[in-house]
């Protein structure tokens, strides 16, 4: 048995929706007691630390209606059906940015709310960018601008929440401390 | 206007959970066309990084039900209500690790899925602990296992993902960072 396993009794489906699923779990626990587990089901999600040849880091703002404000963050998006997150890292990066890649690297991943969601963000970097020819279209409700930041300028934003979000601070600080 | 505001013109409430609320928002985009954004709402929550006087940092393993396995953790837990993030810290440490900290610093703070959730993570360290003469009640149902661990020994359940949640990893990568 896993550690701490809490068994399933039954799943109530809540809402199955175009980007989270919520169910509800009754679960048997360690002590024998029963609970309720709300959980979000993600598809999991892939962003990329994107450095152009004058070591610019690209970032995107966009409105995130969760918060009714915009922030800043590195290009980032949805895993598709049967999509392996590699090629989600170059899709994400095309459609964002209007950058290209020739390289991708794995840098690692992470759960973002492994409490209450399944949603595994994946993380890679590539300094080997080059403009697209031609603009790639994204999906038809997302409205995104470029920003080409250094590394300073991004620690600036960090520093007033304009970048807020846990992988673009996670990828901050993983840039800040290669420069060591 | 905000940048690339989206106007709600319909809200319906889904689910109104334990930890999480669901709602489905109708908007307008900047475009004029209107779409679907599904939106969790969260009370936010506290992780601390915490370390010992021989320099062990203070880890949970606890069951994740949204994943099906155990991860190990830095203590963390929601915001009661009206509660500010610094007493959480404090409260939550006490709950999970049975340390108590006479101080404690203010890291950093990031929301944890933006693209569809309001959950803000706050991250506080505290080197100034000790444990408590008796045991606090915590959640009746949360089990977790208390675990010391050299930043090395971090590092190592990184590369094996055994840490594999976004404040955690960020906590890892924070102390190694600032280890050089």
């Amino acid at each position: 048995m896993k550690k701490f396993e809490e068994k399933t009794i039954h799943t109530e489906k809540i809402y199955d929706g175009k980007v989270v699923n919520l169910q509800v779990d009754d679960v048997t626990l360690p002590n024998g007691k029963t609970s309720k587990r709300e959980l979000i089901k993600h598809p999991g999600a892939v962003a990329v630390i994107a450095i152009t040849e004058d070591k610019k880091i690209l970032f995107v703002e966009q409105y995130r209606k969760p918060l009714e404000k915009s922030l800043v963050e590195i290009p980032a998006g949805k895993l598709e059906p049967g999509e392996g997150p590699e090629t989600t890292a170059y899709r994400e990066l095309e459609e964002e940015t209007g950058y290209t890649a020739n390289s991708m690297e794995f840098v690692t991943s992470f759960y973002t709310s492994p409490g209450f969601a399944d949603e595994l963000m994946y993380l890679y970097i590539t300094e080997d960018i080059e403009p697209l020819k031609e603009t790639v279209a994204g999906d038809d409700d997302e409205f995104v601008e470029l920003l080409e930041l250094t590394l300073e300028e991004a620690k600036q934003y960090v520093q007033d929440q304009r970048i807020h979000d846990a992988k673009t601070n996670y990828a901050v600080l993983y840039l800040a401390s290669k420069q060591t």
